[in-house]
């Protein structure tokens, strides 16, 4: 009944995360009713996207050159490494506009359940840049959960030796929280890291 | 900071009804994720829904042939015509399988105070249609708005001294809301409760 293009559409839609039957037709018809620059401007910004993006050699953060405009950017300063577990959470903390140093992504963190080894998410070359440049501080700002916490502690006993202090993004309960909401992990580490007022 | 195809992407999922910054940024990120034949499938079900998608001749539907599928079916009934405002009510009411005749869809509503007139919205087509075949019924489902109230009044005056009964949705359709959110119970009733007007 529906027309196959327009179908076709509708489940090109429902890929994208947390949308469904209502959304994506909802999407559809709105393309539907765009001008037709307006349309083929979208098909190709998502044609586009997958040739122009690469990962940087340096940080393994997305971009569309060889080497990010971080890495490039001599203004920036060379003493602390921040260490991620995913590329968009590169520019989620570049738009808080606190950190001047460097980014190193990882592609993931470990997880031996899902098959998931320190050699798959990119820690050699981690390491290995860390030894080469002359990094004070290495901050970890990985997913606060327990994969995240044997990836950061995996990389500081290789570490260990090196000097180079190691710090981790603080846990605890987030600003505005309604206490009760807040699971028990959490709440323990946020006792364990109480700061003195 | 962002490479630029990247926020051409975001801004371009900015387009769409409902999708903000957050949003935008998630989906595009999800197309970042997806495989390349995946998103060169998603990329041309956009590209191409303009060209394939066209109005059809006679009820004035969404169609990719010159004749849509409801009104080139012999099987449908001939006798009762189901008047809408927006294309996609059409399918709209084909999913719940209640209504076996056919439609016709004006091109929005009487709107004055935006200047839109009954030329702009196709009501022409729909008086010759009706004057040329043999309808018993015409069923307006147009939205419950003032503007829905106009249009089927305008037209229901044209049709004065005509041998055929105009109805209208029941109300039960809360005023002001969009059609494509309302549950499908709340339709059926709207439909079996329908008024002359």
């Amino acid at each position: 009944m529906i027309p196959d293009s327009l179908n076709q559409l509708i489940e090109s839609f429902k890929i994208l995360p947390g949308v469904g039957e209502k959304s994506a037709e909802r999407y559809a018809y709105a393309i539907l009713d765009l001008d037709e620059d307006l349309v083929s401007q979208f098909a190709s910004s998502v044609e586009n996207i997958k040739d122009s993006i690469q990962r940087c050699s340096i940080c393994n953060s997305i971009t569309d050159k060889n080497i990010c405009s971080i890495c490039s950017d001599k203004t920036r300063e060379n003493n602390a490494l921040f260490v991620v577990d995913d590329p968009k959470n590169v520019f989620l903390f570049e738009k808080l506009n606190m950190f001047n140093g460097k980014y190193h992504v990882l592609n993931g963190l470990i997880d031996p359940l899902e098959g998931i080894n320190p050699e798959d998410i990119g820690i050699d070359s981690l390491i290995k840049r860390i030894e080469d440049e002359d990094f004070k501080e290495i901050i970890f700002a990985l997913k606060p959960s327990i994969e995240g916490e044997t990836t950061s502690l995996y990389i500081k006993k290789i570490l260990d030796g090196m000097n180079v202090k190691i710090t981790r993004l603080a846990s605890g309960v987030p600003i505005g929280a309604d206490m009760e909401y807040i699971d028990s992990l959490t709440l323990e580490r946020a006792l364990s890291d109480r700061k003195e007022v």
